[in-house]
């Protein structure tokens, strides 16, 4: 099956996001708004267990996520998804880097750039047309995120929560 | 906030769900498919962890739940929902009970009749229309499910995993 690994930002900011989703996000309906962590990759049911404990030891080892949403951003020309910027933190960073340390799943396919997905799915013309309106918003939102989750993909693409992880540690 | 308790089946029987919520289920983009085991309740944000402590003390009695889904049945003429009946089961009716036993939220709206529900929102002609292909089905199916979630409800409907909680008990 195909596993990832996000968090979940506070329901202010997912209900936020999701009044610009509902509109321009193809994929409003698959997930809820997230920072993905570690990108869609395969395990084989018999692992799940060594995935589990892998990613148990690194929610002891982190404390709760201090992210701060700064302004809407776009991720074009590369690709017409745009997006909540989160800033980067080393917190951020050193999670990340910690979820793709491990023996399962790939390395990571880009560089670490954190994100809350607002649009994505559309032509050039409609991102150009849309990033014009979303940019404008103001955006300043500074919260903490006590906990992850992993998740799996069904056939249809939606994802279900496997199991959540709270952040416990120092770091 | 919302919040609400599930039990999420295997990926398989949530495929098989979803191959018809997503002609037939208004809410199929909301929650992947689920049995409740208790419906939505609002509490406090200063009360939630009072809440998460209640569930934790309900999965450390319970061991996974073994379910039987044997048939394709609906609530109507009560409502026009269409589902994959669970088999009532002793260890299921002891669960959702332990779960309306506290103090937090309502007791149970209605007798518990665990399912799945594949389609709602239709009107009662749809209903029997669709009803009338969906009850030939032949659907027998049981398994394990090792764990439970607490959710929470964003403004336009959607359900987040706040929490999942591992079955460990006995009973």
């Amino acid at each position: 099956m195909k596993y990832g690994i996000v968090a979940f930002p506070s329901k202010k900011l997912q209900d936020f996001a999701n009044s610009y989703r509902k509109r321009y996000d193809t994929h409003f309906a698959k997930i809820t708004p997230h920072i993905t962590l570690k990108g869609a990759f395969e395990v084989d049911d018999s692992k799940v267990d060594e995935v589990v404990n892998m990613i148990q030891e690194v929610s002891k080892q982190f404390k709760p996520l201090s992210i701060h949403v700064s302004k809407v951003s776009s991720f074009a020309p590369v690709n017409n998804a745009i997006y909540l910027k989160v800033e980067p933190a080393e917190q951020l960073q050193n999670i990340h880097d910690a979820l793709h340390a491990n023996t399962f799943g790939n390395g990571p396919e880009y560089k670490f750039v954190p994100h809350i997905t607002l649009a994505q799915g559309m032509s050039s013309g409609e991102h150009d047309d849309i990033y014009g309106q979303l940019r404008m918003t103001n955006v300043d939102s500074k919260e903490t995120i006590d906990r992850i989750h992993l998740l799996y993909q069904l056939e249809d693409g939606s994802w279900t929560v496997y199991e959540t992880f709270r952040l416990s540690g120092a770091e």
